[in-house]
């Protein structure tokens, strides 16, 4: 049974301070919890309506429908909620960094790390004033791919400063994506925030600026959606 | 001033059904709203805060922020809220289509449409089942491009019996899409749904299959999310 208590705690979970204070965070949903539990993720507790879906019976706490929607933040709540450890993260690959600058929409961060396991990249580079990998809105948009995806926060003008690659910005001014001769499988590719761009103090850092070209220079659309720009641009790196 | 029965009436707009048996619906925010008075469509009425901002006294109603907030579907309104006249769309271009078959997410809908707006293609189809692209979420997330982009709802089964054209569809399972040795600019292009992909009665008229490869095979990932792949195979088709 759960307790009121618990029930509270896994509530707090809710805010990031309180998250990144106990080094705790939530994932609901039975393919997303599997998918963390074949990874280095290491399980605090899953609550479930059916506490047999899960092999690890000292780790499941059964738990009504009326409490799971209580603790959930779906509108319609999955069958059961777990509560994952955090992990220091490590960046493996030393050849090729994506650095999100102030991403805010936890749709577009949940998408872009689909969008980089999906094409082998395996980590990300964020801002620490970037929303946060474990909300729960982010963690629902990953489908599970935050399990194998080291997102890393990090201040974002001493990396490029300590960094001897080159530097490409995505920006809506700049020279066509599909015009880069350089090495495809070396460099660090900055992306801005939704509203702004990339802020001025990283923008310095840049050697080249690239953009998506509009078809249509009539159109008037002022701009790509950035997990759009994202996945368009870890495709051409990928795949031509 | 704004009367009980006047926000009783914008707020019928969020049904689906009243809004398309009144041929209505919502745009919130001034750079929405003056994308869609550049338009062919007209403009109803415009609730505003600051009335003297749109040009178009004879159409602008003064609104109260309390009044605005009960229509908005905005959790922080904007200033401005505007009911334009849905129009009848036409596809213009014959020689390609792009097909949504089912497609549940507004924010995908939306995301799709911006992308299709920014490569020039002005049309999209949508099986009669997707979701509507006068729901609030999907014209927040075109972020004005609905007002240039034709999205025309119908029966995709009869779409394609009509149709003489070559037709391509996005799958798990297929080639990749890197491989396409096709004319880019002449096809009908179909996209399934979020969860199941392109449904069986359509998928028997698909000529050729075609995916988005994984990098690295041994990623659990599934699948990429829609508006993703839209947008890799439409920056595809539009520049390589």
């Amino acid at each position: 049974m759960v307790t009121k208590n618990e029930i509270k705690f896994i509530k707090s979970l809710t805010s990031k301070r309180v998250r990144n204070k106990l080094k705790l965070f939530v994932v609901e949903g039975e393919k997303s919890i599997n998918e963390f539990l074949k990874s280095d993720y290491k399980v605090y507790k899953i609550y479930s309506i059916n506490p047999t879906t899960f092999n690890i019976p000292e780790k499941v706490v059964e738990i009504s429908d009326k409490q799971l929607s209580q603790i959930s933040s779906f509108k319609s709540p999955n069958k059961h909620l777990a509560v994952f450890k955090q992990v220091e993260v490590t960046l493996k690959n030393k050849n090729i960094y994506f650095i999100l600058d102030n991403v805010n929409d936890p749709g577009n961060l949940g998408t872009i790390i689909r969008t980089i396991d999906w094409f082998g990249y395996n980590q990300l580079i964020c801002s620490k004033n970037s929303v946060d990998c474990y909300n729960s809105k982010v963690i629902q948009s990953t489908m599970g791919s935050l399990a194998r995806v080291d997102v890393h926060y990090t201040d974002i003008i001493k990396f490029l400063k300590k960094s001897q690659l080159p530097i490409y910005g995505t920006s809506s001014k700049g020279t066509s994506i599909y015009k880069f001769s350089g090495n495809k499988k070396i460099g660090i590719w900055i992306f801005g925030s939704e509203a702004h761009g990339i802020s001025n103090d990283i923008l310095k850092f840049v050697n080249e600026r690239y953009t998506i070209p509009k078809f249509d220079t009539k159109t008037m659309t002022e701009s790509l959606n950035l997990s759009t720009s994202f996945s368009i641009v870890a495709s051409f790196l990928r795949f031509y």
